[in-house]
């Protein structure tokens, strides 16, 4: 194990700069994210982002091939760093496991690339065979992003919605300051909150809908997710919907509707369109609550909390902006990852930008 | 029994026109309220309001001189009208005899002078000694409200956010289109949220406060109500705090930080200013949702229900106008219910309008 202050052996000359060409890496237990940062003369120039829907509990083998498909489609890195969530997921034994595997199917999928991780502790590790307490590398994914988020943003609060989860974190003078590093723990500090714009269960957000002037106790089956409440709503368009729909149908505002009326054991031909979107506007109601409870908590940590200025990632950036409102809190810019402005902040190219920056300025 | 349309024997001639004095009487658990129109010509030219605090279930044998009082304070009426919600408090065996006692006061306070009441089906009834059905005369006050402001908004969603509970009245087509009558009905149906800006003990509105990062279970004790709430928030003033403190102490904003720290068993001088603002900030979110939740439940009932404007009414109008953004609502602009635009919509400004417009159009 080595890090990345040692010299970078490969690197190619454009023009008198030296251009470094990095992926970082997002393994998670539902999509596998990478983003690649032309860096030149130190500066990232341009970026590109891929995102796959990925079911890695019903695919571990598969793994290393569809990074193999990902770097092909992206192209060529001089090295690459990797953040992860999916260890988590019930695949493996435990996480050590999970954490090997993502390991083992990186290497494999670029061979000969130098390969680093980021640790608990938010620093680059080159991964060269010596030993490494695995359970330090994993999650990750939002310490690289918070990481890159407090070299522009001072003092703020990242509010990264995903398609299952959503990480608070909040930075202060330029640092994570964060209670949680492993997930039980960000649980326990409202850090994170396992609840995301596409993949959440409806029964996951509540247990009852109000219908009709009653309130309606709904089903305890995978009938329908969160995508199907935003889709309903038209705050995600069809091709927002990355995930798997639970019935194996289309992602449309009809297939929405169908599925949403099954949590109430009904059939949507027999509700109205005006009584579906209103249960899609209160499940969306009951998530936000549950996103801002959160932020109660984590804020309730800092004298300033109620002037802490939020910023929404994330495919659910848009809820984010509505729970800022929510606690009266100012909205950040979007920060600027590269030159051409090409990519918007995620935990991969946050995690590309920080190996881009470590091998530029060793 | 007789209704108003029987002819009223006393009028005063003001030129040409004849003016009626009235005053329409809302006498609740713990506040009184009369305003009294003056209707020239048919038309509502200008009125006055008064409030008083007053705490029923303690004081029930002293209700006939407040209301001498205020009788006196607003100046001569030929003709009064009752609305009341005071009958449930508990100096009463039950709610009938609570709604004679209130019938009795006004009596006293106002012999001689003709005595109407609006029953649960909205109609105006005069009290002349014959025999009524107690219980169809409370609770009314709600009723008097929507009536007028169904004749100058035909489709909206009342939503009267008082001292001590919310009113959220549908109204289609010109009509109330509320399930409930009876107040048991009325929380079943989610149109009448026990919950407002003043009164509310915060133990009725949560059990637990985040703090410190950590969420703190808080105590089972009336240390602090809505009111200190809404004071440390700036919400309201001081002089609005018009219910009694829980400590006797002061009404001010340091007084509502003392008392807001002892729910959570602390001295208020052991938290700072930004923790207690961020507890005043997060009891007002769950009252919100509070709120929204009764929303949700009444609109579910109407296919249009996501586009109803909302008229906020009551000392927590600020608070209606909060919760109809939350679901996207439109705000009606204020009613207007006298030329002089001199006060705003409540129950008895509403009680004594309908009692005036139907003595003046018989």
């Amino acid at each position: 194990m080595s890090t990345v202050y040692d010299a970078l052996s490969q690197r190619k000359s454009h023009g008198e700069s030296t251009v470094i060409r990095v992926i970082g890496w997002d393994i998670g237990g539902a999509n596998v994210k990478a983003a690649r940062l032309l860096f030149t003369g130190g500066r990232a120039e341009s970026g590109a982002a891929i995102r796959r829907y990925f079911e890695l509990w019903n695919n571990a083998r598969d793994l290393r091939r569809l990074l193999q498909e990902i770097y092909s489609d992206l192209g060529r890195a001089d090295a690459m760093v990797l953040t992860m969530t999916g260890e988590l997921c019930d695949a493996f034994n435990d996480r050590a496991e999970g954490i090997a595997h993502i390991i083992d199917a990186a290497r494999g999928a670029a061979q000969g690339i130098p390969l680093y991780v980021i640790n608990l502790d938010g620093l680059l590790i080159r991964l060269d065979g010596g030993e490494v307490d695995l359970l330090t590398l994993a999650p990750t994914n939002w310490i690289a992003e918070a990481l890159v988020l407090a070299t522009r943003q001072p003092d703020c609060l990242l509010v990264d919605i995903g398609s299952t989860t959503t990480d608070l974190i909040p930075i202060v003078g330029r640092k994570i300051a964060a209670r949680g590093k492993r997930d039980i723990e960000r649980l326990v500090h409202g850090e994170l909150i396992y609840t995301g714009v596409l993949r959440t269960p409806v029964t996951a957000i509540t247990s009852r809908i109000p219908l009709r002037g009653t309130i309606c106790p709904i089903s305890a089956e995978h009938f329908a997710v969160s995508a199907d409440v935003y889709v309903t709503l038209g705050r995600l368009q069809p091709e927002d919907y990355t995930c798997a729909t639970p019935d194996g149908h289309e992602k449309t505002r009809q297939g929405a509707l169908r599925r949403l009326a099954r949590v109430v054991c009904e059939d949507s031909k027999h509700l109205t369109v005006g009584e579906l979107h209103a249960m899609a506007a209160y499940i969306a109601e009951r998530q936000i609550q549950q996103i801002t409870e959160g932020m109660f908590q984590v804020l309730s940590r800092f004298e300033n909390g109620h002037c802490l200025p939020v910023a929404p990632v994330g495919v659910g950036a848009f809820l984010g902006e509505t729970c800022a409102k929510r606690l009266g809190l100012a909205i950040c810019d979007p920060p600027v990852l590269t030159d051409s402005g090409s990519l918007s902040l995620s935990p991969c190219a946050a995690a590309a930008t920080l190996l881009g920056e470590a091998i530029s300025h060793p």
